[in-house]
């Protein structure tokens, strides 16, 4: 029974290795600052393993646990002097939920307990105040009432307004003790009426049905929605706070508020909260009253003309100015504190960690630095590297009202408003006089890249976070929401439907790629700001980290991007990106379509310069550093012409007629492409395809070295390999190029093969297929596709379900699968170093920018990361955690 | 050096462990017979290491072995008397290839060796008979010529033709000295002219000349498909076999034979072959002359006028016969057995298990138990399982002639002829009115099974050995033709076209389903005959074996074949082939497009008697057996109606407008269907359907009770689980609908709920799922999609490429692959049962029917295994074999 209930003054808690799993954060506070001396209202808390033995004690609590807790009901008893239902000096209790982390407004709250006909007499006697004794009651009823007894809220409340109206008045404030006495009389009755039994007058009911109620408050709807929306464990429970009232109500010499020891939306170092007076804590939530500011300087910003608290109860501000620096030394982070003040008496209820934005964040910490409050290691952990996203992109300015016409997944962060066009080219076209477009697709393949490239943002009604339209979004960092299932696109009338809304082509909307919303009409954005104290955070990280941060990208102007963002490289350059530009794609699709290797040569031959040209370009921004080039690999029916003008286009060129040109296409259709012929088993079929790929990077790297330009490694990679001897057979192919272009050039060039480790059998075989690589790189999205037989296009029919009913934690395709999939590449990586120790090993997929992910790859040992430009920094962030991680 | 080269007589041989790998097949046998004491022209064996060294040596004999060899040659002239390149009584030799195993045809052959213009003077004058001399010399040269020499054989044939033309003679023995004279000197002006050098007079030159030859023979093209087509290793290399020649052509007492101990046709106890009087053993084989028969008793069967040998050369033919006899005894095999009798005097030149048609096999296996020459154990081991394909299925006959237009893979044994229909609705048609018709299709997906059965055989011009069409032929016995890429169909005409002819519907074509040819008219079929010795074998086989038998079989026809062939229940019983029927498409149709549970739940009550008459129908012809039972599992939309009629048709019965539907059918398309929306995914989001189906299950297992049917132990499979949460959740609606039904009825239902595991992450995660399995079934099929990233449905673009050249030994869709997927039920069967002891454990995809994985599975301790009807007397016999082959 040890782990069970603690004074907050208990000893045994400074021995406990996580007092916050057994105290919760609130329980662990309170004592921590019982121990720092702080003015804390005497009590004790009711542990997290307590809330456990009720569950499995069909939720009752046993008899022992009922003894211990009485025992510490009578050290409160002692400590103040008060007694539980005394009919002269009674003790006033408040219970409150504490779980481990702060899931604010989700658990109940019961305030008050102790008051009952009786001692309500008692409470106004010693106040000498009737009126806060009855307001202290029916506030009492009126929480117990909800909370406990399950009675509507706003029952209550419309009790209140209609006395109120009936006395013309418009504050409670204006209701004198009479008025209360009414309305405690009705509220009883409504209790009566509604439970069919009298308000509880014992006050140990009340305890214990308080107690109870806030633990099942646990399992409540709202409780585990936020659960699972946070990734808490359901198994953690709830602890529970019993506490000695303090009163902010009982008179002007009385207040409560909240103080942020900095502001918690820049970081500013200054006091920033609110406070009221005459007030309980549940007034300054309820925003009946409107609180004032706590320092001169804060109304002085805010232009307010209400007294501070600095100025009306200068003594007390001291007082508390002293334990807020005291608590934020001593905790070395920025507080969020609740205090009242009863009769000119300050008493701090509750202290933690504060939420606060990204930007917040990151200046608290480096500041925290420079104060020595912290070190560069701590600053560094402090910051959730998934919030930098919104540092990164645009953001809708929330001040303004929207018009939520649908939502989708959150697929691309940024917000982008712009006409409404159904086709890449109608992009394209509006781009080019420089109108602003949202490309709406049902769904968008890589023959949308350009129009993607030309819109603003990126709308689509089906596919998952990782649809091609959100991994290609996320690349160009184009927001995008994908899979809103809410709407209906007819491309026919060039419509879409959406609730009973129609938007038309040309329509404007806004679509918001961080919450997934999409808004009719233009909402004004927010610019990013790159400030000095993210750079310095950027570069603590760069400094603590081990694995390399590389990026995937296959333009120019993304490699720039990400190198700025301090990308090491590229970790994946898809080269079938490249063909998608209206000179090649009829080059590439006569390739496709050649029935001869003559025809196939002839097409070859026209792509060369083209993909040489874009290795350079790619190659020149990132001299001196590594380039991962993936060779083809998608299936070649991605690169079929469609409508009939491209069929005979493409027929024209290849002198046969459309209907063969048909046929082929028939031919080249697949039942499962992501399962068909593609990745190696293309360059096994067509080895000119990828000769011709080899040419141009190795005379892209010569003309380089030509030019002085500092070479960068050129890492080719073969994807898709099963079998060693698929790689074997297409390492010889390189290097038989290889050889080719350095006789030609007399010149020698540095290269290294590799391959994706992106199957299961891959992963097994992952020891003979070393023997042929210089390096693997985890293609983490086939690689958890195949593990799971999960296609990520159709995953969003399903996965939702999933994930609402926490069969999957979180979506698979966002955070590594760290038991199957994550086991699959510690086998690979253990596996592949037997057979080749110098083997590099590094990750490509999406999860390479996820924090998560991105500790798994640091715990298993690989050498790099690699992931999209706008999550570099957010990478960088993750793998200098995992480093620090380690040591602790 | 030790293991080089080898005198028949060598007393090392009988140490070696495996001397067939070392001397080749034949030097192997040569050597045993020199120990028997049989009658072996002398000689020696060089190894097949010398094979691999010659390779490694830039095709180059080292001295140290040239030396050993000649130091052999020496021996045989001890032996003979004889000498090499001898004026007055020169050595001949032989030198032939011998590799491991027997490859017919394939490897060079040199005879006479060691003639030149000197010798065979000598060699006439030793034989008193010139002409013999000549005609071995010209042979010699013909011989050499072609294969050391490489000049074509034709162009001597054609000397030899021309001859015989001038001269106006028919046969070669019409031929005189002085023609062979003029011949040999063509030949050498031949020899000049081809090779720009004069034919090799000194012997020893001739002799290496040939050693080498019959190296290189094995790197032949011919050689290297015939290993590709066998499965034989290309490392194993050949043997030489050099041996003093002898002569069948020396006169009419020689002659020269090959003879079977048992007839390799019919497996009958009697001696099997036939001879020529005064020819070498070419001249059998080349077929100029006609051979006669052995036996007097032969003789009079095939109503021969020609002598026997039994009665021409009576003495020698004892002398065989008892040899033949002796050899018999000594290898306990019937032995194919090649002599020669040179001037009376009888040699035996080879002798080697005889190939055998699989009738023959099990006679002569069950006949030799019966005889005590071997025991059970070793007759098992005897038969191929997979030639007892051919004792099931019809064959077609091969004395008739074939037109073939085109081929295809032989997806699934037997043969048939009848129309050519392009629909599943037409092969109905015609099936009612009794008319045979082969059903042509791109590729057939489960709407057409009705169609599938309705026809005689099955084209399809894409898919593999494993595609639908495959895999659902093989299961109802139906022969087929799959991924016949020669054929292009025109439905739109009704007809298709191979090579230059059109086919068009009703045109008759006739498919065999074991060559995968592809035939215009009709060709007789010969029925299959399961004799008494099949069933005598099958009996013992099940003595033997510790895995069970299961099949794959969702009718009651279908089981009750399968019984009727041994199975031991049923391992995988696909409900969803169940609602295929015309009656139930409908009501399914209606289910999936149904917007609301309440619609489906209509549906699914229509389904409801459906269901459950199908599984009382197979639960009666299985009573006593287990009966796996899989959820649906594919893809709804698989289901889906496609022509407007059948739009129409759902949109009627769902009271909603075709538009509707078609949408409808739109949101359920798939970019990859086989790792979308399938399996336990639609029992998650559709829970009603699987509940339907588990009322079905036990409404017909109480129906079973009720009618005092002994039960069949039902298990309930859940298809496409990843993680254990989702059999955890689906298990539990088990028991649910389990207990309803129960309570319904009063009665106690007994079953078991298991999974398939068929996902790699499954596989890894078998531990956890198994606390909430009874069984795991491997369903290999899709494991081994997922594994290797490769449908099945797809895979026939380039997995005929892979394994022409040898990415992949054998298709993995075909024999399990035992290092990647193999792995994978290695771990998950340890997991599995590290979590749970009592799982039970088997295989239900197609390679439960292949032996090669058959053994994998016992190997591996699973419990059983399950494959198709027609599968399973194949899957007992290598069930026993595997058993005994873990005794070897």
């Amino acid at each position: 029974m040890s782990n069970l209930i603690f004074n907050f003054k208990d000893k045994k808690i400074k021995n406990l290795k996580n007092p916050k799993n057994i105290l919760g954060g609130k329980g662990a506070n309170l004592a921590e600052m019982g121990r720092l001396g702080m003015p804390v209202p005497p009590g004790f808390t009711i542990s997290t393993e307590v809330c456990d033995i009720f569950y499995k004690n069909k939720k009752k609590l046993p008899k022992q646990i009922i003894k211990n807790i009485q025992l510490e009901l009578k050290n409160i008893e002692k400590y103040t002097g008060k007694k539980f239902g005394d009919l002269k000096n009674p003790l006033l209790v408040s219970v409150r939920s504490g779980a481990r982390v702060s899931m604010p407004g989700m658990m109940d709250t019961i305030l008050n307990l102790g008051l009952n006909d009786q001692t309500v007499k008692a409470l106004a006697k010693k106040t000498l105040n009737v009126r806060f004794a009855k307001d202290c009651y029916r506030r009492f009823i009126q929480m117990y009432g909800n909370v406990v007894l399950n009675i509507e809220g706003h029952l209550f409340e419309g009790m209140i307004d209609n006395h109120k109206l009936n006395k013309g008045v418009l504050l409670d404030t204006e209701l004198d003790e009479n008025d209360w006495d009414e309305l405690i009389q009705r509220f009883k009755d409504l209790v009566k009426k509604e439970t069919k039994k009298n308000f509880p007058q014992n006050v140990l009911e009340q305890f214990y049905g308080a107690v109870s109620a806030v633990f099942l408050s646990w399992e409540s709807q709202r409780a585990k929605t936020y659960r699972k929306l946070s990734q808490i464990p359901d198994h953690w429970g709830t602890a529970i706070n019993v506490q000695s009232m303090v009163f902010g109500n009982m008179g002007n010499d009385c207040s409560t508020g909240v103080v942020f020891t900095r502001n918690p939306s820049t970081g500013e170092n200054i006091f920033y909260g609110e406070y009221l007076i005459n007030a309980q804590g549940e007034d300054v939530v309820a925003g009946t009253r409107t609180p004032q500011h706590i320092t001169k300087k804060a109304k002085a910003a805010a232009n307010s003309k209400e007294t501070s608290m600095e100025e009306i109860m200068p003594k007390v501000y001291q007082e508390l100015k002293r334990i807020l620096e005291k608590l934020e030394k001593h905790y070395k982070d920025m507080q969020d504190v609740e205090f009242t003040v009863e009769n000119k008496k300050l008493w701090i209820l509750q202290t933690r960690s504060g939420k606060r934005t990204s930007e917040a964040a990151i200046k608290i910490a480096v500041d925290m630095v420079k104060e020595k409050l912290i070190n560069k290691e701590k600053a560094i952990l402090r910051i959730d590297p998934n919030t930098l996203d919104t540092l990164l992109h645009p953001t809708l300015d929330k001040k303004v009202k929207k018009k939520i016409i649908a939502k989708g997944l959150p697929a691309s962060p940024g917000a982008a408003s712009g006409k409404v066009v159904f086709t890449a080219e109608e992009a394209e076209r509006l781009n080019s006089v420089m109108q602003n477009t949202i490309l709406v697709r049902v769904e968008t393949s890589p023959e949308d890249i350009h129009g993607m490239h030309a819109a603003k943002g990126i709308l689509t009604a089906r596919g998952g976070m990782t649809s091609h339209a959100a991994v290609v979004a996320r690349g160009m960092g184009r927001p995008c929401v994908s899979g809103s299932t809410e709407i209906t696109i007819d491309y026919s009338n060039k419509e879409f439907k959406a609730g009973g809304i129609i938007v038309k082509e040309g329509d404007t909307i806004t679509i918001d790629g961080a919450s997934g919303e999409v808004i009719l009409g233009t909402v004004p954005t927010i610019q990013p700001k790159i400030s000095g104290y993210f750079l310095t955070i950027m570069n603590w990280a760069n400094a603590f980290k081990k694995l390399k941060i590389r990026t995937n990208a296959e333009t120019e102007k993304d490699s720039r991007v990400a190198r700025e963002f301090g990308a090491e490289g590229i970790g994946l350059c898809r080269t079938e990106h490249m063909f998608f530009d209206q000179e090649r794609i009829l080059s590439f699709r006569e390739m496709i379509l050649s029935k001869t290797k003559e025809d196939r040569s002839k097409a070859l031959i026209k792509l060369l310069p083209h993909q040489k040209n874009d290795f350079k370009k790619i190659f020149k921004v990132m001299s001196g550093l590594p380039v991962t080039i993936r060779l083809l690999d998608p299936p070649l029916h991605e690169f079929l012409p469609k409508t009939q003008k491209e069929i005979n286009e493409v027929a024209l060129s290849l002198k046969i007629n459309s209907e063969e040109v048909k046929d082929r296409i028939d031919e080249l259709h697949e039942q499962n492409p992501m399962l068909g012929h593609r990745g190696c088993r293309l360059g096994i079929s067509f080895p000119d395809i990828y000769e011709m790929q080899c040419e141009a990077i190795f005379e892209a790297l010569f003309e380089c070295k030509k030019e002085k330009i500092k070479s960068v490694t050129a890492e080719i990679m073969i994807p898709l390999v099963s079998a060693d001897i698929e790689l074997k057979i297409l390492r010889s192919l390189v290097n038989h190029i290889a050889k080719k272009i350095q006789k030609k050039h007399q010149t020698k060039i540095e290269y290294m093969v590799g391959t994706m480790i992106e199957l299961p059998r891959a992963a097994l075989q992952a020891k003979e297929i070393s023997k042929y690589a210089d390096f693997f790189s985890f293609g983490t999205n086939d690689l958890t596709q195949t593990t799971f037989g999960i296609s990520r296009d159709d995953s969003g029919k399903f996965l939702k379900d999933y994930i609402n009913n926490r069969i999957f934690e979180i979506d698979p395709f966002v955070s590594l699968d760290q038991n199957g999939v994550g086991e699959l590449i510690k086998i690979a990586s253990t596996r592949g170093r037997q057979a080749n120790k110098k083997i590099k090993l590094g990750i490509c997929g999406e999860h390479g920018g996820d924090p998560k992910s991105i500790e798994f790859c640091a715990k298993t040992g690989l050498d790099y990361v690699s992931c999209s430009p706008f999550r570099v920094p957010i990478a960088i962030l993750a793998a200098a955690q995992a480093e620090l991680k380690k040591l602790i």
